[in-house]
């Protein structure tokens, strides 16, 4: 039974409580969200070992954290220290990316080492082991598609990006309006780049029935891809976007009704001010399902600093109900990030989701701001080192720019306002 | 003969066609604005070799860094090489905050260097200098304090932040309410303690036409500080901070029927929710003078990563039509920045300005990301790195993580969905 299936006949299960008591709800309320399709709680069956954390409606806004091998860089314990990283730095999932290498090993390896939930795109699989066949990503069989998906599942993967709403309509929608940067989803260019050569309809739209007896039988939720998510501003929003949204919708309820935990999944690059109705849009579209967006990145123009232009897009996405937020780096669209990359991009994910959850008024979120006011008030340093998103980089700032016994800190000192009227003010 | 008596009078003036031109609108149109007191053009007499910028309603919006000695790091080598970092890096003007070493020496040095508008907190010497003299901050004479404000305007100083606004009735209000972090505004703290202790009204206040004698006679723009800023999201939006806005509305009129420029400065610390309204209510108020915002910093639990969390408040200010942000660095709330500091401040508030510009629909702003997005989409890596918000970081990530003569990039080498579908969709 999927915990979809439990919620709708009134089963609490472990997951849930154990998801809601890190969120600091009732099991029941948590139990009514996931019957209601507004909360998934992503947990394959077979992921041992993995601590369940739920995704939706009222709940704290997550953050996940890609990583994997390339054909460039093909180094399975370096991932496994991002995979560390992410999730010491407060991630609470993981996709697992990898094209190098031996793909099932490696992902086994993640899966085996990974307490989170554990995302994948398994069409990476197909069409990287269908090139290393001798042949090209067009010729990527339907089957071994299916079979891909079912391994992954198999092991353990608890979420499944699969870019079902690429449609030959959806993509008639792109090639009449016409794009600056076509498509970016690496996912959804293969599938694109196969319906385009063999002229056919995309099979995990054609058989979506497939994909949902697959996702049942290990509970896997499904992440609806955005194939066709605009890579730049210019792109954001058009005709493309909404008609594969509008797809995606269709496909979710379907999800939905059989059993099947469903999220979508959104952009990618938007101007700043077409952020929140994207996110009115998919809630609309999709009845509710919960969203997980990719940035958004609100300029195009700041290539080592795509962490703050998505901090600012989260932000604002999560504040106006994005549920999940995927991290970006320094590294994006620059080249395969480093562990030091994948921690600046945990941390700037992180203090978006936090600033949103304090503004859609997420139980508990304002109380860490609350002590951290209090700390600096009364110029308690442990404290505030304590309650800080980054204690280690607090203590480190702090440590090299003043000396151990100074009560105020180098940027006022003795100017120190929170001392200078503490004692006309108290 | 002020830019804003100018621009009344119907004159353009040399520096409104060097800034209209920097925008790439007419003088007239800048004009217009001008004597609309809906943009300032801060730019002293006496300021040699100032290239003047713009700051207001339908301009591009600007990037102020603060630079300044202190008592504990007094290098004034150190601060020319913040002043050279923030303005290679793009910041459109400097604060010199300092409060050690000979400060007149100090500000007459970095002026002589500086060729962006200065601006300055004049009550920090009076301050730094009055406890130097063997007196406490509370003994600060009135006549000293214009004195001080008169010597910086002469010496060429373009902006002066004012705190005028802190008067018995708003320290009252904070009074009764109560707050968790009571003032953080240094000068703020030094007014409301010199007033509690004297039992005095503002001298800021009080001889306010006197300030505006000074300001006129060497065209200082007053920037119209929020000496009861929230320094803490709990406190954002308060009855303090809305009453001493009230009164910086009401010294605003009179400055600009004074015909002396003026702007406000706003926080701070506040939930994200509440930002677009807070620049809402600051253009009633002041009756559309520019907004300067410091932030706003839309957590408080990130020290360490506050250009962050500034940048993700400075772009949904900046949209909702704040006209000016003052930069926050890693090091804010822990110690004075270092170069590298302010580097990482200037370019995060550059790109929340930029994210901004193109919600609110500022001229041209939209043309570098196209330029961007076709660069990316011809792989043209040389393109992108010369358009990039920051090229020397970008270039260094993109020949660390590759080799020169890979087309792609390791993110996805031979899986790039740029290069895959673009033979299906050209």
């Amino acid at each position: 039974m999927t915990q979809l299936q439990a919620a709708k006949n009134g089963i609490i299960t472990e997951q849930m409580r154990t998801a809601a008591l890190a969120e600091g709800i009732e099991p029941e309320e948590l139990r009514h969200g996931i019957a209601d399709g507004a909360i998934v709680l992503p947990a394959n069956t077979n992921h041992k070992g993995l601590n369940p954390i739920a995704v939706g409606k009222g709940l704290s806004t997550k953050v996940n954290a890609n990583i994997g091998t390339s054909e460039a860089f093909n180094d399975l314990a370096a991932e496994l220290s991002k995979l560390e990283t992410a999730v010491s730095a407060g991630a609470h999932s993981i996709m697992d990316l990898s094209t190098g290498g031996d793909i099932d090993d490696v992902r086994r390896t993640i899966l085996d080492h990974c307490k989170v939930m554990l995302g994948t795109v398994p069409i990476y699989q197909t069409a990287v082991e269908t090139l290393r066949s001798g042949k090209t990503i067009v010729d990527m069989e339907v089957d071994y598609i299916f079979d891909v998906i079912e391994k992954q599942a198999q092991d353990g993967v608890d979420f499944m990006t699969v870019h079902c709403g690429v449609t030959m309509e959806s993509i008639e929608h792109l090639r009449k309006e016409g794009r600056l940067a076509d498509i970016v989803s690496r996912g959804g260019s293969f599938i694109t780049g196969w319906m385009l050569h063999n002229d056919k309809q995309n099979p995990l739209y054609e058989q979506f029935d497939r994909l949902l007896d697959i996702a049942l039988r290990y509970d896997v939720t499904l992440s609806l891809g955005d194939g066709l998510r605009p890579g730049c501003l210019a792109d954001a929003t058009d005709r493309a976007q909404v008609s594969e949204l509008v797809i995606l919708g269709e496909l979710a309820q379907r999800a939905y009704e059989a059993g099947v935990q469903v999220m979508i999944e959104g952009p990618g690059h938007m101007p700043l001010d077409q952020v929140t109705a994207n996110i009115q849009l998919e809630k609309r579209l999709c009845h509710g399902a919960p969203f997980y967006v990719l940035g958004p990145l609100v300029t195009d123009i700041a290539p080592g600093y795509d962490h703050i232009t998505a901090a600012i897009g989260g932000a604002i996405a999560a504040a106006a109900g994005a549920d999940f937020l995927c991290y970006v780096t320094p590294a994006e669209h620059l080249g395969l990030p480093s562990s030091g990359d994948v921690r600046e991009g945990v941390i700037a994910s992180l203090i978006a989701a936090h600033a949103a959850d304090i503004a859609k008024g997420v139980k508990g979120a304002m109380q860490r701001d609350i002590s951290m006011a209090k700390a600096r008030k009364a110029l308690n340093w442990e404290e505030q080192i304590a309650l800080s998103i980054d204690p280690v980089k607090s203590n480190r700032y702090r440590h090299e720019k003043n000396t151990d016994d100074e009560e105020a800190c180098t940027m006022c000192g003795r100017f120190c306002a929170m001392k200078l009227v503490s004692k006309y003010l108290s």
